[in-house]
C-alpha cells in the first residue's frame, strides 16, 4: 500500500484505532447486554476482539517544527525516523522537515487507540495502521523488509475529536422520563410511562429493609404477568445498602438508586416487602441523539401516524448499532440491520451507526460461522455495503471492508454443493422468515440462491470499486453461472412460479413468496415472467402469507417497483395501521391483521416472547420515501437521484428525503408537484394526461403518458400536470 | 466429540478456561514488558487474545442432590437442562440424576474462567468448553441441531485451585534480595547484586525533591554507560509523590518505593539532584519457584560449575513461559524455547510451562505469519510438540493442540514452491543463526527443507496419536517426497556435503554447517555420507564456525550422537567454560572463544547489545543429561528409557534425571555403573573390555564390545565393567 508522505486530510483531530476494533470491542458490550428474566443471556456466535497491539504511523513534511499533543488509550512507544523516544509522553515536537512518526499501543481490555493534535498534523484516517509491523532488526543492525506488511487506514468516530473524549469512555445520552400513569394493583405499584420506552428504572429515597421485585412490560398483561414477564429485577435492601441480585451487585444506599441494567418497557410493575419503601420511581430514557433528517406528511392522518411510529420505533433501535428488538435480543442481526440502513437512509441518514453495525456483524476473521450462523444473513450483509455505497457515495469504507467481504465470501464458496448452490448444512441456520405454517429448509432453496447470486454480483461490484480486476472477473463469472441456473433449476410452468427448493436436484412442490419476490425486484426474470408472479404468487392469497414486517418490508416493496402504490397503501394501512388501532406506540416484530384471534403477544412459545418493538416493524419509513415520495440515488451519493412520485391515492404528500451534504423536498398534490434538491441532480418522472409544464427546465416525453424533467440546481422547481 | 456423561476425572478443582486462551493473554503481559532505555518496546508480530464469550459445560449423573460453589471471573449465566437460571449466583443446587450444566462466560479484558466445586462436581479438563456453541430456538422453540459445533476440553493449571486464586490475579513470586557491594562513583552510586538477577529496584525512605536516574547494566560497563546502557530508569520525587516518568505514573511517596517495571541487572548506577535522597536500595528478585529435579556432579569442578551456571540461567529465563534473554527482548521465541523445553526436561521437568509457551507461540487462527516471523521457528515449533509428548507422555495436550498444528501447517504449506519446497517470502525472516560471516537466505535453503521434513513427520506422528488417518496419509507422503529430494537436491559429491542453498533450482557454492548437523541428527542420510560430513563439516575448521550457543546445542548435539563426547567435553570446557573464566554468571547469547578481540558485550551494532544471561547459553544442562548420563525416553513419557552412559574423559559423574513421576539416578565411573529407576523400564547399554557383571537381570551381548543390561523395577542395579 501507498504510504508516502501524504497531505493532511482533516482539519480536526480524531481518536483513530484500527478498522473495525472499537466498533467490535463496542459490539461485545451491546450484544452482552440481553436478559432474561434476570439471567444473563449473551449471543451463540463467536464475538471477536480487537487486535491488542496495533502500530499506527504517519509519514509527515513539516515546514517549521511542530508540538503535538498525544492522547493515548494503552500503553504505548513513539518512534520518530525509526529511533524509540523515552516514556509515554503527551506532547512531543518533531523537528521540521520529512519525519517518519509512529506509536505503537498495547491494550488488552479496550482498543488501542490514539488522539494526535498539532498545528498541522492530526490523527485521521490518513494514518495507516497494523497488527503486524514484522519490523525486526538482524545481528548486524539491518531492518527487515517490510513491504509485504499490511497496512490499513485508521477509523475514528467524528464524535471523539478531543484528547479527553476517550472511545473506550463512550456512552449514549441519558434523561429522566416520568410515569404518566400509577395504580394500586394487588399488593404493588403498576406504572405506566405512557409509551414503549427504555432505560433505567431510579427509586428516589430507597429505605429500609427488605426485597423489592420489579417487573416490566412491553403491555400491561406482561408487566402484571411476574410468572412470564421476559425480564425483571429484583433488588434486596439492607438499610445501607442496595444489592442488584441478577447481577450479585452491591452499592451504597444513596438518595438515588438507578439500576445498572437497562430495560425495554412501557409498565412496570413493583412489588415490595413492607419493610422497604421508595418515595418515587421514574426512568432514565437512554438514547442515541439523532436528527430526523427525513420527514413525511400527508392528508392521510393514518399514514402520518404510520410514519411517526415507525420514526421512534427507529430511534428506540438505533443505539450504538441497529439492533433488533428493545425488550428481548437487543443484538444485531445481519437481516434485520440492512432494513435499518434503508429506513434509516429515509430518516436519520446516520451513516457511522450504519459503518458499526457492518463491522460489529462481521467481526473477525476466521469465519467459523454464517453471519449471526444464519446463512440468509451473511447475503445480507453483503448486500447492505454496496446499498451503503449507493446512499452515501462513501468509497473509502467499501476499500477498509473490502478484505473482511473476500473472506466471509470465502467461507460461503467452501461451503456450496456440486451444482455451486448453498443448502445449510449442520449449524447453518436457514432462516427465511418466521413463517405461519410449514418451510421446508431442506436442500437448495431457491430463496437462498437469489441472495447468494446478488452477493456475487455485489463483490463483484466492489471488487470494481477497490480495483481488483481478478476478483471482480471471478465474481463477475460466478453470479452470472449461478443466476443463468435460477430459471432451468426453480421454475416450474406447473406453478407459474419459482418453486421453494430442490432435493437432490428434484424440484420441491411448495411455491412461497421469497424467491418470487426477490427475482422480481433483483430484475433476475423477464418482464414477461414478473407479470407472470404477480398474478400467481404475489397477489395470490393461496399461497402462504407473511405476517412478519420484516418480509412484508420486502413484498410490498416487489409490488412498489412494479408501480402497485395504491394496492400497497391499502396493505399498510391494514398492517400498520392495524397495530396502531391495537393500542401500538412503536411496531412489532410479527403480527398478523388477518387473523384476530393470534395472541399478539406471545412467540417462541412463551406468553410474551414477542417484541413490541422490533426495528424490522418501522418499514413504513423506507417505502413512503423511497415508492411515494419515490427518491433514491442513481449514483453513489446522491450525485445522481431519480424522483418518481406516486400519490398511492393520497391527495397530497410532502417529504424530504436526506443526501449526504444535502437534502430533496417534494410536495405533490393531484395537480403540482414541487421538487428542491440541494446537492446532485437527476430525473423527475412522473405521468400526465396533459402536457405539463415546469416552472424551470425542459421537460422530456417519454413513452405512453410518462414526461420526465431534470432537476440540476438548488432552487424550488414547480410543475403543474393533470 | 463425544461429549456423554463423563465420570469426574480429577478430585480436585481447578479454574478452568478455553485450551490456550489464559496462555495467550498471560503472554500478553509477559511480551509487553520489554523496554530500551524506558522506551516501551513490544513484540512486531500479530499478537491473539483469548475468546470473550466461552461456553463451559459438562454432563452430570448424581446420586443425591449436590451444592456447588461456584466463582466465575466474567458476567455469566448458568443453564441447568437447558433452562436458565436466575443471576449469577456463587452457590447453586443441582438435584440427583442425570443433568447437562451449562455456564456462559463474558469477559473483555481477561480470560472467561470458572471454578466449581462440589462433593463430586470439579471444574477439570472433563469439562466441555466452546467459543460458538450455536444454540438457537426458532419461532416454535425448537432448539437448533448443535451436532456440528466444536467442543474441546476445558484446560486449567493445578496452582489455581482455590475459588479466591484467580487466574487474572496471577503473579511470579519475590524475595528481597541485598547488595553485595556499593562504591561512590562519579556523581553516583555503583550497587552490584553480586551475579545477574532479575526484579524490581526498591528505595527505602526515598526522600525530598527532584530527579533520580537509574541505569542498569548486566555488566559494569553497562551500567556506567549512562548514555548507552539498554535499560534505565528515571524518577522525579517532589516531597509527596513519585514518578516513574517511563511510564507516566505517579505514586503517593511511602516508606518503601518499588519500581512498577522488572529489569535484569547485576549492577545498578544511581544519580540524583542533591535535593533528593535515600537511604538505602535493594531489589525484589522475582522468580519462577523450581524444583532442580534433575542433577550433575563429576570429578570436574569447571564443569560442575558449568551445570550449575546453566541451572541459574535456566532459573532466571523460566517465568510465566521460557522466554530468550530476561535483558532485553524477554519474549517467547520459538527456536530458544525448543532448547529451554528439552533442558527443562533434565532440570525441573516442568511440564506446564512447555505447555504455556506452546499455547502462547502458537496464538490463533488466522495464521498471519510464520511464529515470531521466522520460517525455521514455526518448524522448532512443531518439533517441540512431539518432544514434549516423548519426555511427558502427555497424549491430551496433543489432542488438543492439534487442530493448531493443522492451521500452521496449511501456512506453511500455503508457501511452498514448485518443489514443495520452503523459501523466504517478503515479510518471512530466515533466521538459521547469528552467523560470524557471510550466510545466503535467499532460495531453498537445505537447513530449512531439513527442519520442514521433520515438521510434515511430526505432524505425521501427531495426526496417528489423535487417530487422524487420513492426515496421518497426507502428512506421511508430503514428508517422504520431501525426504526424498533432500540428497539429490542439495548433495554435492564435490563439497562431500549438503550445500547451504539453491537458487532457481541451482545448487550454490556455500556450505553450512546447519543442514548437515541436523540431517546427522534427524538420520537423514546413510551411515557412510554422516561419517563423511563428520570430517568434511563437523570437524572441519574451514567451514564457518558456530558462535552461538544456540547453534552449538546442535552442534554438539550431533557430535555426540555420533560418539564423541570426549571431543565435546573438551568444546564444552573451551566454550562454556570460557565464558566462566571470563566471570560469567549466567550464560550468554553469543561467545566466541577463539576470538578474544571479540567485544563481549557488543551486539546488533549496540554497545552492550548482547544479552549475558540468555536461556540458550544453558545446554551443558541438556547435553550432560542425555549424552553423559545417557538418559532419554525411548517410549513416550519414559514407560520405556534408554541409558547409554559414557564418560567422555571424565573420571566419574553421577546424576538425576527427572521422569513424569520418578527419577532415573545413575553413577559412573572407570568401572562401575549404578543405576536406580523409580519408573519405567529400559535398556542400560555400555562398552566393556571384559565380561561384565551386574547386581541383577542378566546382561545381553552385543556387537563389538558393546553390552545391555533390562532395568525394570525399583531397586539398584550396580554393573562392574571395564
Amino acid at each position: 500500500m501507498n504510504n508516502s508522505f501524504l497531505p493532511n486530510t482533516s482539519s480536526t483531530s480524531t481518536w483513530i484505532w484500527y478498522p473495525g476494533d472499537y466498533e467490535i470491542w463496542l459490539g461485545n458490550q451491546m450484544n452482552n447486554r440481553r436478559t432474561e428474566r434476570g439471567a444473563f443471556f449473551p449471543p451463540f456466535w463467536k464475538m471477536d476482539s480487537h487486535y491488542v497491539l496495533v502500530e499506527f504511523s504517519k509519514k509527515i513534511d513539516l515546514a517549521s517544527p511542530e508540538e503535538i499533543e498525544i492522547a493515548v488509550e494503552g500503553k504505548f512507544n513513539i518512534k520518530l525516523d525509526g529511533k524509540l523516544q523515552f516514556g509515554m509522553p503527551n506532547k512531543f515536537t518533531i523537528p521540521a522537515g520529512k519525519h517518519s512518526l509512529n506509536i505503537k499501543v498495547w491494550n488488552q481490555p479496550t482498543p488501542p487507540a490514539i488522539f494526535i493534535n498539532g498545528k498541522t498534523i492530526k490523527s485521521d484516517s490518513s494514518w495507516k495502521v497494523t497488527y503486524e509491523d514484522k519490523e525486526w532488526i538482524d545481528a548486524s543492525g539491518k531492518a527487515s523488509d517490510t513491504s509485504a506488511t499490511i497496512y490499513m487506514n485508521a477509523e475514528g468516530w467524528s464524535d471523539f475529536n478531543a484528547s479527553d473524549k476517550l472511545p473506550s469512555a463512550y456512552k449514549l445520552s441519558t434523561e429522566i422520563q416520568n410515569p404518566v400513569k400509577i395504580e394500586n394493583i394487588e399488593n404493588g405499584q403498576l406504572i405506566d410511562f405512557g409509551k414503549e420506552t427504555f432505560g433505567y428504572l431510579r427509586f428516589h429515597l430507597l429505605t429500609g429493609n427488605g426485597k423489592v421485585n420489579i417487573f416490566y412490560g412491553e403491555s400491561r398483561e406482561e408487566a402484571l404477568d411476574k410468572k412470564y414477564c421476559e425480564t425483571l429485577d429484583k433488588l434486596s435492601v439492607d438499610g445501607n445498602s442496595v444489592t442488584d441480585e441478577a447481577l450479585a451487585d452491591t452499592k451504597p444506599l444513596n438518595e438515588e438508586y438507578i439500576l445498572a441494567n437497562s430495560k425495554a418497557f412501557r409498565y412496570v410493575y413493583i412489588t415490595k416487602d413492607s419493610g422497604v419503601d421508595y418515595k418515587e420511581v421514574n426512568m432514565l430514557y437512554e438514547f442515541k441523539p439523532e436528527i430526523r433528517r427525513g420527514s413525511f406528511k400527508c392528508n392521510d392522518e393514518e399514514v402520518n401516524q404510520m410514519w411517526n411510529v415507525g420514526a421512534y420505533t427507529m430511534q428506540l433501535t438505533t443505539r450504538e448499532f441497529f439492533i433488533d428488538g428493545i425488550k428481548r435480543d437487543r443484538w444485531t442481526w445481519s437481516g434485520d440491520a440492512i432494513q435499518s440502513y434503508l429506513m434509516n437512509y429515509y430518516l436519520f441518514f446516520d451513516k457511522q451507526t450504519v459503518k458499526n453495525t457492518i463491522w460489529e456483524l462481521r467481526g473477525k476473521d476466521p469465519v467459523t460461522s454464517h453471519t449471526n450462523t444464519i446463512m440468509d444473513y451473511s447475503f445480507y450483509w453483503f448486500l447492505s455495503i454496496y446499498d451503503y455505497y449507493m446512499y452515501t457515495g462513501d468509497r473509502h469504507f467499501i476499500e477498509q471492508v473490502y478484505p473482511r467481504m473476500q473472506t466471509l465470501m470465502d467461507y460461503v464458496l467452501g461451503r456450496t454443493d456440486k451444482n455451486g448452490m448453498v443448502e445449510g448444512l449442520t449449524g447453518d441456520w436457514v432462516f427465511v422468515d418466521w413463517a405461519d405454517g410449514y418451510m421446508d429448509k431442506h436442500g437448495e432453496l431457491s430463496f437462498e440462491q437469489v441472495l447468494f447470486c446478488k452477493s456475487l454480483e455485489t463483490m463483484a461490484l466492489c471488487a470494481k470499486l477497490t480495483n481488483n480486476e481478478a476478483d471482480k472477473t471471478k465474481y463477475d463469472g460466478l453470479a452470472t453461472s449461478l443466476r443463468s441456473k435460477l430459471v432451468p433449476d426453480f421454475w416450474s410452468d406447473t406453478k407459474q412460479a419459482l418453486v421453494h427448493n430442490r432435493i437432490k436436484d428434484k424440484q420441491q412442490e411448495q411455491v412461497t413468496r421469497y424467491s418470487n419476490m426477490f427475482a422480481v425486484f433483483f430484475n433476475y426474470l423477464s418482464p414477461e415472467k414478473q407479470q407472470i408472479i404477480k398474478k400467481s404468487v404475489l397477489m395470490n392469497d393461496s399461497v402462504m402469507k407473511i405476517s412478519t414486517p420484516y418480509m412484508r418490508f420486502y413484498e410490498l416493496e416487489a409490488l412498489c417497483a412494479m408501480g402497485e402504490q395504491k394496492q400497497v397503501m391499502k396493505e399498510m394501512k391494514d398492517y400498520w395501521g392495524g397495530m396502531i388501532r391495537e393500542g401500538a406506540t412503536t411496531f412489532w416484530e410479527k403480527y398478523n391483521p388477518t387473523d384476530k384471534a393470534t395472541q399478539h403477544l406471545a412467540m417462541y412459545g412463551r406468553p410474551y416472547g414477542k417484541s413490541l418493538c422490533h426495528a424490522w416493524g418501522a418499514s413504513p419509513i423506507y417505502l413512503l420515501g423511497k415508492y411515494y415520495l419515490g427518491i433514491q440515488p442513481v449514483k453513489a451519493g446522491y450525485s445522481e437521484f431519480s424522483i418518481n412520485p406516486s400519490l398511492g391515492g393520497l391527495k397530497w404528500m410532502e417529504g424530504t428525503v436526506p443526501t449526504p451534504n444535502g437534502e430533496i423536498h417534494l410536495y405533490m398534490n393531484e395537480k403540482t408537484i414541487q421538487v428542491t434538491a440541494t446537492e446532485g441532480k437527476g430525473y423527475l418522472t412522473f405521468s400526465s394526461k396533459t402536457s405539463p409544464r415546469a416552472s424551470k427546465g425542459a421537460i422530456e416525453k417519454l413513452d405512453g403518458n410518462k414526461y420526465r424533467l431534470m432537476i440540476d440546481g438548488k432552487e424550488e422547481v414547480i410543475v403543474n400536470y393533470k
